[in-house]
């Protein structure tokens, strides 16, 4: 199946079975046809041939008893949902895996921007997961990467590098659909050169430029539309979404993690939209990154959904969010987001509109998943060895080799500690006074403050950013991590510089993921030895592991695990969120400045 | 300026003027901005950059004093209206008078199908239209014609002539947008080779597809969909309306002539939008064929867009059928279609948002028209020769050439006559008896029924269609008229042979046009020149000419002219609109079967 929807049957071939002189492959009967191009519920049957949609007819037409007929009466039949804007290496699973996850969910589509592959593998990797996209029902679009490196190299050494002409030459691959847009807006406020000469590729080649404008507003906002991007994944306030609309800003609602939008936002939002009519059309739905315990256990654009329709959003307005708005905004609308004649027979069955429980989903006239029963490709998937094996240091970590010494001589020392927004809100670096212990300065855990540290792991240089963070809060013991956007270098927080340094080394072995030490002991991990950001087990095996790994995290380590704390720390070093971030070359202010700032003032 | 909107500035040069460093060229300063993005009125300064816009801001910022500054306090501003379906040439004018006539009335662009010049001079004659329409400020986009001739020779002579590969290299013109729709459906339904061809190619061009499905309904209207076509603009009623929007297919709801769409139509359309929640974003709004004196007495989209306000939709919401949805119709939203920054600065000014009063006209950012000013060209434009002289006869017309005999012996005959639909409907052929004196059927005047001749007036073949019609009902003389879609052949009706001759041997004399002859005496006429259908002369010119020959058709002839029985003639020939055409091969059943009938039984 070619994922792009080219090259496959002609339309031609559907109007004989639409004015039923030759019979459809499928009949999809007597639904209840949510329809998101009139925004009504009708009864309605789908005839299918092949891959697309042949006709939308009255319910009550015979077929023949030789074609395939899914009874449906009862059940609301929607275009399967598409999203926008996903990292699928953030899912920790493979490909094969995800699909087998977000079928049943519903999702049909999603368009995958692979920057965090990228980042760490380059071209060659970001082919690989591609590679194995390919095999898999759902459909894989790609959005070309907005820049790789995320930041230049004096802010932060990375491994992957897309340059303009490789960006021109992924345009070439089959599943191109967008320019993706997790860059940093700084950057085109400053012109950037690489970056606008992105914007007008893209726009030469007709696709959609995305983008982010986190808090922008203002002459800033307009400043960044105007150079090209159409959508931003990060709004976190009603008011930011209703100056991003009407700036002609498509709002990609990205509901989790809880630092972007709440409940309470999307009832104020349900609320202006009934009170003030305002139009729905540019708003969308995604998933952006999406821990695999998450996804397994509260679903994927479906949860969204549900959240949508509790805060007061009309279920049908709703599902235009995950449908419809998307295609359009992807400017693939004449084939995707809505079931008609001559659309793709991308289309899911639900049992309960307002609970969004999908029964049955169909791609490409194929069903891939009913009553249960998924489908696709389940057997294990290999990457091959050169994706592993990613974890490169200059040799095995001491705690010396994390920790700061004063400037000065003194009991104490005053450092910037980046702190991790509690719900939503940016991050900052607050002043605050730390211990000095036998010449170094000490975490103060029993204050929720950690000791942090960056070690680079692409070229082995020996870099380290060193500082401190208040993010998990851990009471005892260290974490490592190599899951850390966008350059992915292994992140180490700790209460003492010991079990940092114990926990770092044990990752390297493991090829990356998630390590837990304390006291001299390794007490869980995770093993994602693709490219130290994925593994090839089951979804739920890496859902429990991951499950373990925040038990031991509450636990053992003490650490405050509200807020979706795990997957915050993972954005905790980007400097693409405001206003700060951390990285090997240490504390970054990430604002309009850009600029390397001291952890020890 | 390029009209296509490319090659023009780069929106880079944009972001200084937005963050406040570089200046604006032309500020329009507290404006109440129509916002079709959001569908809401606000306050806004616009700031212009060049061609485009650079910012959309609060009002209360301060300019310096070299900044061109429209003070729009009190006034709306709104994106320029677009047009996305019109025949420059059933205006009868040139581009140049088009031009000034709609940019006082809001129009900034018009995507325009030149399939009449086209059927008469071949692509050079539409090359002539638009080289006239490159040097006009109004933005004229090319709908690449969808069939030249409209349909196959054994049912009329045309004389332009467009292949595939044709069709192909009129998408390389700059001006070039979609693949125009006004075609035979039926042709679809039977699966005409070179209409699924061209269908297949503006898919692969990632162009929209134009279409009309006249009545169409179920499973036929599913499989006209599935084939390629994403709009119809000849829906002519609310029940159609809605189920083409299910079908996904777009409304261009064009309002007049009076046989589509009536304001009770309207008002229905407006209730179910307030009732039902119906979705509106497939809506659009077009003039299609507007004859001069229509255009500069009733106005243009600004027409259609108080009678839409009048039948009770939010006046927002109506503006966004003629900006943004349109924009998105034609696949141009990136460009066009709504006020916001890096948006082409099309822009109007309005006094009174339910009266649609335009005052000031932005296009590219040059103010085009304010104040009862217009800045365009407004000198006669002169085509060349060879657009001229195109009414070719075999011999001139006698009264015997124009009559048909009886098939038996007998004081009377059994005939079809073909009827225009009185308000809406289809054209119908109803069997009559008329007398037979000396040995010719006689047309019945006293009872509407006139004579009916088609000429062919391409290739001086001498065909002639010969028969009957209930249409403008003249009650004395005849009316000659080489306005006749889309061939364009030479039509003569009358109340008697002698002065159908007569009126259609003026007609040659003069170039083409409307001839009206009575008791062996002309008695108006309006010379049309450039391939028989459009004039040199200024719009009022042309106007007053149309008005007297209305005044003379009514007064002198006795023509019922209710229910714009003019403009509604000049379909009267074309078989793509049901049930019947009737051309110089005669009458044509232009319903599934498609054949030609006798006119006497």
């Amino acid at each position: 199946m070619d994922k792009s929807g080219r090259n496959e049957m002609k339309r031609r071939d559907l109007i004989g079975v639409a004015l039923g002189v030759d019979p459809p492959d499928l009949v999809v009967r007597s639904a209840t046809l949510v329809n998101v191009l009139s925004r009504e519920l009708h009864p309605a049957d789908i005839l299918v041939k092949d891959s697309r949609i042949a006709a939308v007819l009255e319910p009550g037409g015979a077929y023949d008893r030789s074609v395939r007929v899914i009874e449906a009466e009862g059940r609301f039949a929607a275009p399967g949902f598409i999203d926008p804007h996903v990292h699928l290496e953030s899912s920790m699973i493979t490909v094969a895996e995800y699909a087998r996850a977000v079928i049943p969910r519903g999702t049909t589509m999603v368009a995958a921007d692979p920057h965090e592959i990228g980042n760490v593998l380059g071209l060659p990797g970001m082919k690989a997961l591609f590679e194995e996209a390919s095999a898999v029902p759902l459909r894989v679009m790609l959005r070309v990467p907005g820049r790789i490196p995320a930041v230049p190299a004096w802010m932060e050494t990375s491994n992957g590098e897309l340059s303009v002409a490789d960006t021109r030459a992924m345009f070439d691959w089959p599943e191109a659909v967008c320019l993706a847009g997790d860059i940093n807006p700084n950057l085109v406020l400053r012109q950037d050169q690489e970056q606008l000469e992105k914007f007008e590729l893209a726009d030469e080649l007709g696709v959609t430029i995305s983008g982010q404008s986190p808090g922008l507003s203002g002459r800033a906002l307009s400043a960044f539309i105007a150079a090209g991007p159409e959508d931003s994944h990060v709004a976190s306030s009603v008011d930011e979404i209703v100056e991003n609309t009407r700036a002609g800003m498509r709002t990609v609602l990205a509901l989790r993690p809880a630092r972007r939008l709440e409940a309470t936002h999307m009832m104020e939002l349900a609320r202006r939209v009934a009170e003030d009519r305002l139009d729905t059309r540019l708003f969308q739905l995604c998933t952006d990154d999406i821990h695999a315990h998450d996804l397994l256990h509260e679903g994927h654009l479906d949860h969204r959904l549900r959240a949508l329709i509790q805060a007061g959003f009309d279920p049908v307005e709703a599902f235009q969010f995950a449908t419809i708005n998307v295609a359009h905004g992807l400017r693939v609308d004449r084939d995707y987001g809505s079931i008609g004649p001559g659309k793709m027979a991308d289309i899911v069955l639900l049992d309960d509109l307002r609970a969004v429980t999908v029964s049955t989903a169909i791609i490409a006239g194929e069903i891939v998943y009913t009553d249960g029963e998924y489908r696709g490709p389940t057997g294990s998937v290999s990457y091959p060895d050169w994706t592993k094996s990613t974890i490169r240091y200059a040799k095995p970590l001491t705690a010396a080799d994390l920790s700061l010494r004063p400037t000065r001589n003194a009991d104490t020392a005053t450092v910037r500690c980046i702190t991790a927004p509690t719900g939503r809100g940016k991050k900052t670096a607050t002043e605050t006074e730390l211990p000095v212990l036998d010449g170094v300065i000490v975490p103060a855990p029993e204050r929720g403050i950690n000791a942090l540290a960056v070690v680079e792991r692409h070229k082995a240089s020996g870099e380290i950013g060193r500082g401190f963070a208040s993010s998990l809060k851990l009471r005892r013991g260290a974490i490592a991590c190599s899951v850390n956007h966008d350059a992915h270098n292994v992140m180490l927080l700790g209460a003492n510089h010991e079990d940092m340094a114990l926990a770092g080394n044990r990752l390297a072995e493991i090829g990356g993921g998630y390590v837990l030490a304390c006291d001299g002991e390794i007490v869980a991990e995770l093993a994602l030895p693709i490219a130290g950001l994925m593994s090839e087990a089951s979804i739920e095996d890496v859902a429990s592991d991951l499950t373990a790994l925040e038990g031991a995290l509450n636990g053992i380590l003490g650490a405050d695990l509200s807020d979706k704390a795990l997957i915050n720390m993972n954005f905790l070093s980007l400097p693409n969120i405001p206003d700060y971030g951390f990285t090997n070359k240490g504390l970054v202010a990430s604002d309009k400045r850009m600029q390397l700032v001291e952890s020890v003032i």
